[in-house]
Formats: structure tokens, sequence, C-alpha cells
């Protein structure tokens, strides 16, 4: 027997970059377990402020662990993850980082919630519950382009994609660029609703375990997965809360949308626009409900009352 | 005991205008039965074959039931609307018209699927079930500006949303802009993804019974609904497939995620392009997965594998 090959939190890179030698050899079957640290790198501490937020350093975001080299991939191929287990902190936060964000226009200001938060649930304020239902933001290979890329922006290749679904359980297939894939995995989220509208999740250390092996010749466009379940009935028991934005552009009906929600949250439950702006981020969902209606497509913001417990 | 005032297939009209006469008048808190026609307003019968899509006459697209004036409705308002039951016919349809839908240059030619369904279930081919679960797609108040304004794209008032949880159990807020709200309601839809891909739905007359009520001065941007509880317990049993477009722009990486699933269904259960691309429209939700990492959003399709029974 012998023991899951570690990534620890030594083993992290800021940026993509297929020049970045290996943490990591693996071979196809492989289980590797990954301490993966907080999108911040340690910045925003439990005792942070918002205030804080506004002294970033941007250089130091998202740091992500590996890369892992799994052996025989090669461009073309599908790196298939099995998304087994994480292990999360119990601590986290949620920030509206100036700039940042659908609305950054119309929350200039930094905002910054930090939470603890048990296995199942995190509170935001009393009788506010979020459901926890962890996953990795940033999960991706590194692309075949030469040179440093920034980790924020997702790609072909998968990275930033900040699908809240890519949880235990998952089956991920990520396209394959460049010899061995170079395979990095970070920003783990407690909780995160489809959109992930503030800019941020409950951001949160946690150890990750993920198993890999390839899919040879898929020629896959982008990236897949499939859940091994239901995604959405630990949240959705008492319904949802529902607003639209209906327009030519999606990012603008997503906005008027969200700012929608934003309203609803203040008349019906007194929150403020910064905390119910957060509360969306972390868990309400947007979908497209029809993008066939020319020149008007429609955009809902799902909240899920289950959080107002 | 008075009987349920009645909207007949005679009710209906073409188009939005506020100069329309109210087909019934009606008081808040009354129950109103609507026989809504199917989209095609009779042009496409069960033995109707894709060619004649060809001839069809759009001026007689998608005909809604009313309109219903609400005593006492006036601009500011939200008319309240308690959906309250389906009896759906058991037959519809589905296609691809050419010109129409998010892949309208990529599937040129004309296709039509015809089913009968039960209360339950609607088979589109041996072994590929798509849950039932009716609602009215275009549902919705006149709007201020005078004339007549196409059926096809929704609006502030409502209209052609095509929101798939306006289901029996949901409470639907609507804007009020004319004096009597000028209520109507029509393209009733047995089962739909959010997205409504291919441009159509199942297709398919049904009675509908709406209650109305009224909230004065809500002053609301949108449409808003509360959903009576979860929304896809009837679909998500055996988890998703999902594939995903990742871009700057989220009308493309829209695209890019139901090409990536009609090329998925084609891989993995041999479905046709055509197809794959009509039963995406009947039963995947497209969700938007991030749009705040900057430059890139992402967009996901999510499959329901219980379609495949």
């Amino acid at each position: 027997m012998t023991s899951t090959p570690k990534c620890t939190i030594h083993d992290h890179h800021h940026g993509w970059n297929n020049a970045l030698p290996p943490a990591i050899v693996a071979l196809p079957g492989d289980t590797i377990e990954f301490d993966v640290l907080e999108a911040s790198g340690g910045q925003i501490g439990a005792a942070a402020v918002s205030n804080d937020l506004r002294r970033l350093d941007f250089g130091l975001l998202n740091p992500v662990s590996g890369p892992v080299l799994i052996e025989g991939a090669g461009p073309g191929d599908a790196l298939v993850v099995d998304i087994l287990e994480f292990v999360p902190s119990g601590v986290g936060w949620t920030a509206n980082i100036p700039g940042f964000g659908l609305l950054a226009d119309e929350f200039p200001e930094p905002y910054l919630k930090t939470w603890t938060y048990t296995q199942t649930h995190a509170e935001f304020l009393p009788g506010i519950r979020v459901p926890v239902r962890p996953f990795a933001g940033t999960i991706g290979n590194a692309p075949a382009e030469s040179g440093m890329h920034s980790i924020v922006p997702p790609r072909r290749v998968g990275g930033n994609m900040d699908i809240r679904d890519l949880t235990a359980g998952t089956r991920l297939w990520l396209p394959v660029e460049v010899e061995g894939g170079l395979f990095s995995v970070g920003d783990t989220h407690a909780a995160q609703g489809d959109g992930e509208v503030c800019g941020t999740a409950i951001e949160s250390a946690m150890r990750v375990t993920l198993r890999f092996s390839l899919l040879k010749e898929a020629n896959f466009s982008g990236p897949r997965f499939r859940t091994a379940g239901p995604v959405t009935r630990h949240i959705d028991e008492q319904g949802y809360d529902v607003t639209t934005g209906i327009g030519a552009d999606l990012y603008e009906a997503s906005r008027d949308a969200v700012r929608a929600m934003i309203d609803h949250l203040g008349r019906e439950y007194r929150l403020a626009p910064d905390d119910a702006y957060l509360l969306c981020s972390v868990a309400a969902d947007l979908r497209i409900s029809e993008i066939v209606d020319a020149p008007n497509w429609l955009v809902s913001m799902y909240f899920p009352r289950a959080v107002f417990a």
C-alpha cells in the first residue's frame, strides 16, 4: 500500500504558464491530495475588515496548487478528473472588491464578510443560512500558448470556471493542450450561486482529493462534466423567489435581474444592498430562461427561499 | 355559487395592442379559465410534416387569449397572477423553424417532431422520455406604448417570456402600464428547458386557470415570481451531463455550449444533430456559471440524464 501523493500549500503558483516545472508527476489512475489556499493567498484573515480590501495585492490572488504532469497526456486528449472529496477549513470570506463584480459601477465601496461554517451551513446573519456545498472554482490545464496568462479568465482548458457543481462526485473532462496536461486546482468555495455575481463566493481553504485518468483523442471543444446526482436539492426545498432582466443584451439583462433581486431582498427581508449583493453571489442562480425570442432575451435570478431559515 | 368565467378559443388576438377591447372584465380575486391555442394557431396538426413549416403564416403564430381588464389596475401597480392549473391536450409539436432559434445559421432545414404525451411523460424516441411540466410561455399585460407590437419579444410587462417555471403553484407579479392591465396568456408548453434553444418547446393547447389580484404601487422594474417548491425535481434524479461555452460574449458562449451538447448527445447516444437540438430545447437548461471572471464568462448547458430512461 502506498500513501496518496500530496500537493502541499508550498506547491502553488500564480497564473498559467506551460513552462512551469511540474510539482508532481502522476500516472493515469493516480489519486492526489491538494492542500488548496483560499483565494486571497493569506491576505484576508479572520480579523480582516472591509478597508483591508483596498490594500490587496492582486498579483497574489487566486494561487493554484500544481502543476501536475500526467504521464501520457497530450494535445487533443481530455484529462478526466474524478472529484472525490473536499475537506473544508470551516472559515472563509466573501467580498465586494472595488472594480470587480457584475455591478462594480454601482457598488464602489469595499465590503467584507468573514464566515465560520459547519459541514452543512454558513450563517450570513441571524436567520439567514447558506447551505455549504464545497467545490473548486479554479480547475484546469496549462494553455498551449506560451508565456504567463492571468488566472482570472477561464479558457478552453478550464481554469477559473467558477462552476458551482464541480463538487465531490462530479467527473470533469478538461481539454489537454500541452504534453502532460499540467493540471492545477485552487480557489475553493464553500458555497456559490450560478454567476458568482459580486465576484467572490465563500472563499475558503480546503483539502481536495482528485483522481486522474485520460480519454485519448477526445478533441472536445471545451470542458464538460457529469454530476453524480441532483444539483440543487441542498437548497431548493422551499422554492425560489425569482427576478428577471429582459433585453437585447444578456449581460445587461443579467445586471437587471440582479438589481431587481437586491431590490426584492431589501423590500422583503430589509437586507442592505451590500448584504443582498453578497448573498446573491453565494446563494442565487442566474439562468437564461429564453435566448430565442428576438430581439429580447430573458435572464432570471433564482434566490432559494430556504436561505431564510 | 357562480361558475368560473371563461376565455374561450375565440377570445384570442395576435400581437400586443392596448387599444384592443377586453374580452373579459374581472375584479381582483377573480379566477378565470382560458382555453389556450397552441402556438401555430392550428397550422401544425397531428399529421403535419417538416416541409409544412415552410408554409407557416407567421402572422398567425402565438395567438394569446384575452385581453382581461382587471378593475382597479393602473400604471405602477403589479398584477398578481396565481397560476392554479393546466389541463394539457396530450398532443403537441416541436420544430426547428428556418431562421428562428439559437443555431438558426447552422440548422437551415425545417424539422418537425409531433408528440403525444401522458400526464407525466412525452416520448421523443424509444427510450428517450421528457418529463411533462406544463406552463404558459406567453403571459403578460399590454404595454403603455400605443400601436401593435410583435408577440415575439418579451417586455417589461411580460409577454413571451418562456420561463419554464411559470407552472401551477407559481405566483407571478407583472408590471401594469395601462388602466386595467389588459392581461393575456398563450403559448402553452408541455415541457421546455431554460433557454428554449431551438426556438420551440413542446407546443400544446391547454386549459389554464388563473386567479388575479393587485399589488398597488409596486413599481417593479419587471416581472417577478415565486415558485411553490423545488423546480427541477421532476427531472434531476439521475444528475446532469453538462457542456460549457467560454468567452467574452454570453450569446456566443451560449451557442458554444449548445453546440457542444449536440456533439455530446451524438457521441454518447447516437442522436442525429436535428434531434439533439430539439431535445436540448425541450429538456436542457442554460445557466450562467460565472459572469465576473473578465474577460471570459461561462455558460453551461445542463442536460438531465433522466431523459434517457
